[in-house]
């Protein structure tokens, strides 16, 4: 470890200038991101200022609006507080054991390791605060500019969402950027890396048991039971559900990008420095912070210049944004590889991951598009009863999965076949590039989906401010066009994490392999691993039992809405019985929200905790049982059924909301049909597939790979078999 | 390919008798084999004889079950021309195309490899047939018997059923033996296992969708819309639902299992004959015909002696007798183990795969049973709405694929380093056996599976016959029986599957590396290929791709279901609208239960071609894209996410049966309840997951391993990579 530490300082002060030509060493680079992530705050800065500005009057919005900042910072809070005692635990344990066992190593990169493991954590849950800040304040803003015309109402929503963008890339490039520049060590950065996984482990699974805990019995008790529109302000859940839309959407989402983006970077550093170890020179690291920064510049640009065109479509106006910061990307990386001399080869990896990219977000669109066969039909479907929408939704859900994995598959076997002719480790630098290309477009990427849960909140502020039909309706489209969007940006999501974890099984070789020679079981510059046999069976074995765990995983998830929707549903029934006049809408009866968002909370802090240990403990038992290539094993089955499962999950829960918004626009029955009711199920169903379960599944397989990567050298050692 | 087939000839003709001590060479064990096998015929005869002769005197329960047999023949008529078609253009094909291409190879052993091929497909086809006979006929015995009381009534359905569990597993092992004997050629055997598995495949697709499509729209018409009871005559798709038990789960689940059944031993000769090669004599191959005999053997004993003990609990005496079975086949091979100096790891790998099967079927059965939380809380979340039955079922689900999969990782890992140090390729050897094992008991297993459909429709019989509360009783009590006995013969079926394909994994290493000497790839006795690594793109690119196709043949299936059983409900409407005194229930008039039998023949044949022929043409896609690495990864990936579906689907739709039946014996609210509608869109939900999707993946997955290796030749030399 310590070697390795110096050699790669050593590197960084070396530059790379071969030719005479001109090109920077990696500390440039390293400056190169820095200044470009305060380029991403400046612009953040700009834009809540900007929308800060934005005027504000009517005395009920500011009310409303006012709970659920005020709903979603409590939460933060106490959600906080807990990761705040977990995540203790966890430095303390990291530093006695990691990178090797205090008694073992040495004391400083113990306490190095646990500083930049807190350190990740922070950035990440800072990042989430100032995201729920802006968003919280935009949705009123978005609401009442909305009476203006849609194209402020667009540009208040949007740039909202793009100061989380903005927060959550800086944040993550910065963090990178400073951890390797102050350290140098590549499993340092691992360990940053595993701070921001674990907390987005929990903020994401918090945030989604807490939105959809709400969403489920807000809808169940106001929209099915008693027949009251969404948002209407007597139901007693509602506020809980619009800050449920923040700490999910906003908050959690938010981790988890940061998370993947984080993770992403890091893999292909802990590569690309072991390539430079071997080669010689800073090249590989410094082509990493070279795209990153560029990534980040490129989304700067996206987000500075994007505004609705002349058609006010707001669909267009967010997915042309997200295809020009996509070709912005591609010129600049071209542009910078020419001049640099970097290798074509790995431009075109990344050039690979960005198109796959997009591709998936295309395939999981039409899949959750309205417009497309899929949400048809299982609106049609729901026309014979619930099971129908049911097995529609999950039998199409599974379909979905097929193109999504291809992609990855193609992206994973393009990228690796482009670099392998440039040596034998290049290869796997080539797909942790395409994951690095993939996820350069983030910035954009957080600020649509962020983008999201501010217009949906602005239509039920809108709605709740007596704004009028007319103000409705704008936010209305403002609304579906967010779901729209997310699809997409969902799909890359997923494809990322995908390839990042790929990646991550290759940066855990690497691990392995430093290690093994660190404790002399090879000598140096050999291998002690080179790949997992499947035919091995301690490998399949793991492979076996790791791809159970995000099935149990997401189950566990799934519970907890389950668990705690059933205790808010007896909560609104009780306000309604026992509250005079709230059921009938008297004039200045107002439900007591508060405990509904207290209940929320405490239930969602409650079951956010076990899952996520699971997971964690799961990794420990199969590596201190089966060793490191049960833990490949296990990341294999786990990655796969990962993938699997988080894909099937969104798109299915995508297309069941779709289809019920689908039957409530007229079709098969319309409103209040029995399609309806059906689709609305089908909904139900879906919200925590696709808001909780689903998507944490990304973070999840994240965190067990970086857990694999930083016991590398314990699992070596000391397991069982 | 040659060369093999007259080595295995040649080492059948030696005995194995080195220290001079009493033993046997193969021919012997496969005599052994083939006399236990004509055993379990002469059982199953004078069975089938035992059960016609039982007295039935009901004029109406003989007229009704005359329709449900004539049905169920029709249906199954059509159905095998259906496949004939199929199986005929594939028997071409393989009479063209394998061992090699005819041009290339030897038309003689082409035309081998073809008639073996139709030899496995017929066999398979007769056995579906015979059960169906039987089970036709013992429904009116068991329902009359019950008048006699439930012990006659119990013993006319278990023996009912086991006529099927002996001529399946006895033309399995004499299929086996023959084709083996004749030609001894382990190539040939994959071909007739592939027979076996190409039938399987599409009949276990075929009677899915028709019982479910009947099941569903009767329940969903009947007892929801209209409030009738179950089996009431005046549902016009009461007959369809009862023809719909027989094809599915009689006809296609002993499909299913006589094949997974052949694939076991299909896959332990071929690696038992390879490793009789490399250290001379038979003493392998002998081995597992000498265990398959034996368990078969235990099964003879077995149905032979249950019978109801004094406590009248049906489920009791059918675990029981399985437990029993499972000592038999422990003492037997012990005993011929240490007769026959065969190798006491062996027998512990089998032993160990014997014990899992039980551990599985217990797991699954905690999942299912309604004395048990799962199903309670199941019961309990449809108080609040269908949504929450669904999610809890889901749930649940999921979890419950963790002690499955931990179940044959910790099978195969134990079987495998039991037998490592025998050599080498014992290992794999080990694992094979330890599927044997756990499919030696599969007589009695397919007994008390088919005994299921038998005592249900008795149950149907005795409620349209007027026989009276208490026969209803007795013929209900013997029905929740079957279904508990279901989850562990359905676990035991999934484990038997996961090790049965990890065997295949190895009997195509072993294909490719024959084929590979034979093409002068490598010197003869070394090796082409000794796994799959994880880390290689090509096998990666595989996997991923082989992981989304049980998703996607799952998802056609339900689709299937779901078309077919919405036009099944609009003809049920019709009939009710259209057929005056119907629904009031006049005496004689009788609704047309043949349109709702045609209907769902025609419909499920119509979909039973697509999802089978999609997953042939993705693995020859990828097999000829990618080559033979890229087919080790796509079967990897294919068990991991088929045995995660299969065990999800399979248990999450017995948890819904059952907490149906949980909330329908009074709790939550019992019948008529809110709970109770919820309870039964869960069950709806859950039917074609547990009855047509869930066991069929197992098929799926076994296709996919033999038509690899079938295959292997002509993917080493043909691929685009």
């Amino acid at each position: 470890m310590e070697e390795a530490g110096i050699t790669a300082n050593q590197l960084i002060i070396q530059t790379y200038n071969k030719k005479g030509d001109f090109t920077l060493g990696s500390t440039g680079f390293i400056v190169i991101a820095i200044v470009t992530s305060l380029l991403s705050f400046a612009l953040a800065a700009w834009l809540y200022g900007w929308v800060k500005e934005q005027p504000s009057s009517n005395e009920q919005i500011h009310r409303v609006s006012g709970y659920i900042r005020q709903g979603a910072a409590t939460f933060l809070n106490k959600e906080y507080l807990v990761l705040a005692k977990f995540c203790g635990v966890c430095a303390v344990l990291i530093f006695i054991f990691l990178p090797s066992p205090i008694w073992k190593g040495h004391i400083l990169l113990n306490f190095q390791m646990a500083l930049a493991y807190i350190f990740g954590a922070l950035i990440s849950a800072a990042a989430g605060k100032i995201g729920i800040a802006v968003a919280t304040i935009a949705n009123a803003k978005t609401a009442e500019a909305a009476q203006k015309g849609i194209r402020l109402s667009f540009l208040c929503g949007f740039r909202g969402g793009a100061v989380m963008g903005m927060a959550v890339v800086g944040a993550s490039l910065l963090g990178v950027a400073l951890v390797f520049w102050l350290t140098g060590d590549t499993t340092t950065l691992l360990g940053f890396s595993f701070g921001a996984s674990s907390l987005a482990l929990f903020a994401k699974a918090g945030g989604g048991i807490f939105t959809k805990t709400a969403d489920i019995s807000a809808d169940l008790v106001g929209k099915v039971e008693l027949g009251i529109p969404e948002d209407d302000p007597r139901n007693p859940a509602v506020i809980a559900d619009n800050v449920g839309d923040n700490v999910g959407d906003v908050a959690g989402m938010g981790a988890d990008l940061f998370d993947s983006n984080v993770a992403s970077m890091a893999a292909a550093l802990v590569m690309g420095a072991a390539l430079d170890q071997t080669m010689g020179g800073t090249k590989n690291v410094s082509m990493v912070f070279c795209y990153a920064a560029l990534g980040l510049l490129a989304s700067i640009i996206g987000v500075a210049t994007a505004r609705m065109g002349k058609n006010d479509n707001p669909t267009f106006a967010l997915n042309s944004s997200t295809y020009v910061t996509t070709a912005i990307f591609a010129v600049l990386t071209a542009i910078a590889t020419a001049v640099f001399h970097l290798e074509w080869r790995i431009w075109g990896a990344s050039f690979v991951g960005l198109l796959v990219g997009v591709i998936i977000g295309i395939a999981s669109d039409y899949f959750t598009d309205d417009a497309k066969k899929p949400v048809q039909l299982t609106a049609k479907a729901s026309e014979s009863g619930p099971a129908f929408t049911v097995l529609s939704g999950v039998s199409y859900g599974f379909i979905s999965t097929l193109p999504a994995l291809i992609g990855i598959a193609f992206s994973a076997l393009i990228s690796y076949k482009l670099c392998a002719p440039l040596g034998g480790d290049y290869a796997m630098f080539g797909i942790s590039m395409a994951a690095v290309g993939m996820l350069s477009i983030v910035g954009m990427i957080i600020s649509n989906d962020a983008y999201g849960p501010i217009v949906d909140n602005a239509r039920g502020l809108a709605e709740m401010g007596d704004l009028g039909d007319d103000v409705i309706d704008i936010t209305d489209s403002l609304d579906s066009a967010g779901n729209t969007v997310k699809a997409v940006t969902k799909g890359f999501a997923i494809g990322a994490a995908g390839l990042t974890v790929i990646a991550l099984l290759g940066a855990f070789i690497s691990e392995v392999n430093e290690a093994a020679v660190a404790k002399g079981l090879v000598a140096a510059g050999e291998k002690y691993l080179t790949g997992f046999d499947v035919m091995d069976p301690i490998v399949f074995f793991g492979m076996i039992i790791g791809s159970a765990i995000p099935a149990v995983f997401s189950a566990m998830l799934m519970l907890g809405v389950n668990r705690n929707a059933q205790r808010m549903v007896s909560e609104i029934h009780r306000q309604f019985r026992e509250i005079p006049g709230l059921k009938e809408g008297k004039k200045d009866v107002i439900p007591e929200y508060d405990r509904c968002i207290e209940l929320a909370t405490t239930g969602s802090l409650h079951e956010l905790i076990p899952a996520g240990l699971m997971t964690i403990i799961a990794t420990l038992l199969v590596g201190f049982i089966g060793g490191v290539r049960a833990i490949g094993g296990f990341l294999t089955g786990n990655i796969i059924s990962g993938l699997l499962l988080a894909n099937f999950m969104s798109n299915a829960g995508g297309l069941w909301d779709n289809s019920k918004k689908y039957v409530e626009s007229g079709h098969n029955g319309g409103k209040g049909s029995d399609a309806h009711k059906a689709a609305v199920i089908g909904d139900t169903v879906g919200d925590p597939f696709k808001d909780t379960a689903g998507p944490s599944i990304n973070t999840q397989i994240t965190v067990v790979s970086l857990i694999a990567s930083l016991m590398a050298s314990l699992f070596l050692t000391l397991s069982l078999l």
